[in-house]
């Protein structure tokens, strides 16, 4: 059973109507009239999602991108993040002191706040949970759910940067917060690139009933990657989104380094064509820690 | 360095205002107009928080106990949580299916709904963390810091029953959702007991800038068990508050089971007193994880 079919079977009927029917990478709370709490919640672990032996400042990066970029996937403004912590023997006070310095810095980067959290020791692995939480207008988060046929794939930055665990790209993540608030008012769906360009699309296209179908020689890849493995690597935490083509002309001015990758359509799945429109054969869509 | 040090040095200057100065077990976020949020997290970790081989009805009662705990103690009425679970390969279908069977019950009793979470599987010991978030009217939330010279001390149930890790109150705690919501126009201060209930009572002593002292003999304790073992053990998931004495008859009048134990003086600390009026030295004032 992998994750996608233990959430379907266990979790969705544990999910109140906020949990968006598990389709989102975050849930949505009112926050009074006019406003949205937008909350998500992502554990990572020592030899599963980061490195043994990642120093702190890296790590602190690591674990503050991956959900910080589940807020900017759905427009949100970063507001409050709690932090639980497990610690183990190897951590000592000069590693805590460069974690906690630079989740400072992150903090002040991303205009986000401690509010809470637990930390425990224990002999095994690393393992951090961060809870973020976003806030947005009343109803203006980004879903994956609201691609419409005819819209255009976008994305983000360049991909496959991360696919090299010795990137900058890969320990220090930079999570499109600015270009998620920026497209608030013009992407019907959006999704950051965490599990694979192609598998994280798929989860907009499932969402929203559609097919997507990308071109492989218009994709942005990083120098040194090829577009086969940048296409199902993970951890570029760039944006994917759909727009209708009238808003093309904004989305090119908006001032992000963004390029059209494909269209939306009628129909399931995710196709990607080569430059002879022929769809190239996946043989691993993205990653999945389940 | 023990986890209040380590909270002080270097989680203290990560925290915004809401996370109360950290002393309380939650953060109070803006919910609107009239409204506040009020979210906690709590890892709990095999071995450590829970006995090996728990079984899975058990262990949902237990992890989802300790959230709603924190949430009572605060006088807020519970809304939604988000899990993570790091699962092991000893976790199987019927595990998983009894699992969340149990959750399902636990959110009907509490009126709560799952909203998210995160599910990876790794080798080692089972790991959950929770976040929970209960809603209270805007400035009603009962926090560590209020009681007052001249408060009597309450305390709810009877204390001790969970130190035997066989009873019922260890492996399935009731958290007091009820009590606490009842509380919100009395209390001035209140805690819920899972780190012991002198160690709990000591962090409304703190957080108020009080001494607290009770009666050894006042202290309810369970069946079998003693008062200087009682008074010490954590996980009993009752509450102790203090209210003016004017309030003594009507929280007598509520309906719930709850007992006076003690004074709020001016000073600082925790002091037990024997049936002389002597203090009794306490070698182990509650337990900590860290």
């Amino acid at each position: 059973m992998n994750e996608f079919d233990f959430i379907a079977k266990y979790l969705k009927p544990l999910a109140g109507k906020e949990a968006l029917a598990l389709k989102d990478d975050a849930a949505i709370i009112p926050a009074g009239e006019d406003a949205e709490y937008v909350i998500t919640k992502d554990a990572l672990i020592e030899g599963i999602h980061f490195l043994p032996k990642t120093n702190p400042a890296d790590l602190a990066y690591k674990i503050m991108g991956a959900n910080l970029s589940d807020i900017a996937a759905m427009g949100a403004a970063p507001r409050f993040y709690l932090c639980a912590a497990c610690l183990n023997p190897s951590i000592d006070e000069t590693w805590l002191s460069t974690f906690t310095t630079t989740l400072e810095k992150i903090q002040k980067r991303y205009k986000v706040v401690l509010i809470g959290g637990d930390t425990t020791r224990h002999p095994g692995s690393l393992m951090f949970s961060i809870t973020m939480i976003g806030e947005v207008p009343k109803g203006m988060a980004l879903l994956r759910s609201g691609a419409k046929v005819g819209d255009v794939v976008w994305v983000s930055g360049r991909i496959g940067e991360a696919a090299n665990f010795k990137s900058t790209r890969y320990l220090r993540p930079e999570p499109r917060v600015e270009l998620g608030l920026a497209l608030r008012d013009i992407a019907t769906a959006a999704v950051d690139i965490s599990d694979g360009l192609v598998a994280d699309i798929e989860h907009i296209a499932k969402a929203s009933d559609v097919k997507i179908s990308l071109q492989a020689d218009a994709i942005p890849i990083a120098t040194g990657a090829t577009v086969e493995k940048a296409i199902v690597a993970g951890d570029d935490y760039e944006l994917a989104f759909t727009a209708s083509p009238e808003m093309n002309d904004i989305i090119e001015k908006l001032g992000f380094e963004v390029t059209p990758i494909g269209h939306v359509l009628a129909g399931s799945g995710v196709q990607v064509l080569d430059a002879k429109n022929q769809p190239i054969t996946l043989t691993k869509k993205g990653y999945t820690h389940f």
